[in-house]
């Protein structure tokens, strides 16, 4: 039955050197959802408020994205206001509005309790355990997870990581959560704590996949223009569940590709503000960057 | 006949969270000589002081560099001093003596001029241009750079560039080299100015090959014990033009296979100060390392 994902849906305001748009469509949840909807079913487990327009919930559902788990409670739905410099590597947040996320308590339909790809979004691992226990027997649980949470909530987090399968984490995450400074050595610290797969997210330096007997490096696609990392890293999980569900083979090969998929994704989103380029974006444009991907990355063994 | 390097021979003092060298083997021609002569032989142009101490001759003549072109003048070698913190990145110099190199003027030894690989490590762009003066006919030519020389050298820089098929330069001093923040638009921007390709160091993170038609991303190859990241760049540009001079190939592929000896030989040489790595190193090593890099980056296509 696809992919469940927990999540926000939020209003973003963004600025970026190229330009600037105010309370369009956002949130770690919209992000993964419409990525991942290219290759698997999705079932979205989220709140908005009152003010949240039809037009954004006909776009998911245009996707096929499932909205049984969307929530509408009374009030205004989550706002973030963030501004990129040149570097684009770094938001930084100049207004949070969590409204009708501050009470958000995820409840599955009945549905969903079936689900076997879980994403766990990054949200308070309270609520990311909270779903977990409402999933009967998932095939494969994945997690995203941020500073704020590692600082404040250090033992939920723990337990949350317990239950999960892969860690999908950024890279001065990683280290922080690992208290450890070299990379390699900080997986290593996490997969003890319970994930058996670490995705490390490096922004434009690509991803790094790290298991007890595997490393995987994948570069990011090298893009002439990037407008707005925003959902960058949900789009990237996005992709990376959403071909694993849709292939449902689990070994190493299909690991890789769905981070190659992942990253694919990630480059197209960034190419436009919000969500934007996913609302024209085709399966044949996705398969022909995985084709120049391959041309990037490839070299000879030695003979 | 190899090999022609014209760089620096220095004493390095260096400081990192594991550790602390005084006046140890180190300078941007000791560090590419060493590399290269793992594949190729290799010519030493360069200059010490009369404190230089013969066991480090005779470590680069273990190594088969041929040191026709060192000359020796009156007065102290070139010394650095410079301190690393935990993530590694980027030096903070806290000394530089120039001594003998200040009057540094590279003269190449009749056996030298008909070179047909030549490497300029990051030194004067008027004197990296008085050394092309002196060769006949190479067949690949291959140049660094920094922001010193971008900055306060850029006309003399702009005519080296001119004669150079291959710019080795870091990530930030392609930007600032073409005033351009994004990676792939500057790396046009350069290819505009004369090299044919340019290779983009971008340390822990590899490194990128560009050229008109073709773009190839290697990771950095994943170490769990970084103790010395001083040389890694000029180890890198050995292990990659060291290759290219022992296969004489210049296809795509011998460039990117290239690519992945110049990142191993780099990952080999941080794992301990100065040279120290380079004195016990085994070619069979290296080949390991290069099935490892195999292994680290590949996946399936596309069926």
């Amino acid at each position: 039955m696809g992919i469940l994902v927990v999540g926000s849906v939020a209003f973003d305001s963004v600025e970026t050197p190229f330009g600037k748009v105010k309370e369009v469509l956002g949130g770690s949840g919209t992000f993964f959802s419409t990525s991942a909807s290219f290759f698997s079913e999705v079932n979205l487990v989220a709140v908005v408020g009152e003010d949240f327009p039809q037009d954004h919930l006909q776009f998911l559902r245009s996707r096929n994205v499932d909205l049984g788990g969307l929530q509408t409670s009374p009030g205004r739905t989550f706002r973030w206001e963030g501004r990129y410099g040149y570097d684009l590597n770094e938001a930084e947040t100049l207004d949070t509005q969590l409204n009708v996320f501050e009470a958000f308590d995820p409840r599955l339909p009945m549905e969903y309790v079936d689900a076997d790809f879980v994403f766990l979004a990054n949200i308070d691992p309270e609520l990311q355990l909270k779903v977990l226990k409402q999933v009967r027997r998932p095939r494969l649980v994945a997690c995203d997870t941020m500073n704020f949470w590692i600082e404040g909530k250090r033992a939920q987090l723990l337990e949350t990581l317990h239950h999960v399968d892969i860690l999908v984490i950024n890279e001065g995450e990683t280290r922080q959560l690992a208290q450890e400074p070299n990379l390699v050595r900080a997986a290593r610290v996490i997969l003890e704590m319970g994930p058996r797969i670490l995705v490390v997210k490096r922004g434009e330096y690509g991803v790094l996949m790290i298991s007890e007997h595997s490393l995987f490096s994948a570069p990011a696609y090298p893009l002439e223009s990037v407008y707005d990392p925003t959902g960058a890293g949900d789009t990237f999980a996005g992709g990376f569940m959403g071909y694993l569900s849709g292939t449902r083979n689990l070994d190493e090969g299909s690991f890789r590709q769905a981070i190659i998929f992942g990253s694919i994704m990630a480059s197209f989103v960034v190419e436009d503000f919000s969500l934007d380029r996913m609302r024209t974006l085709e399966f044949e444009e996705i398969e022909e960057r995985f084709r120049r991907f391959k041309l990037l990355t490839e070299f000879q063994g030695l003979g």
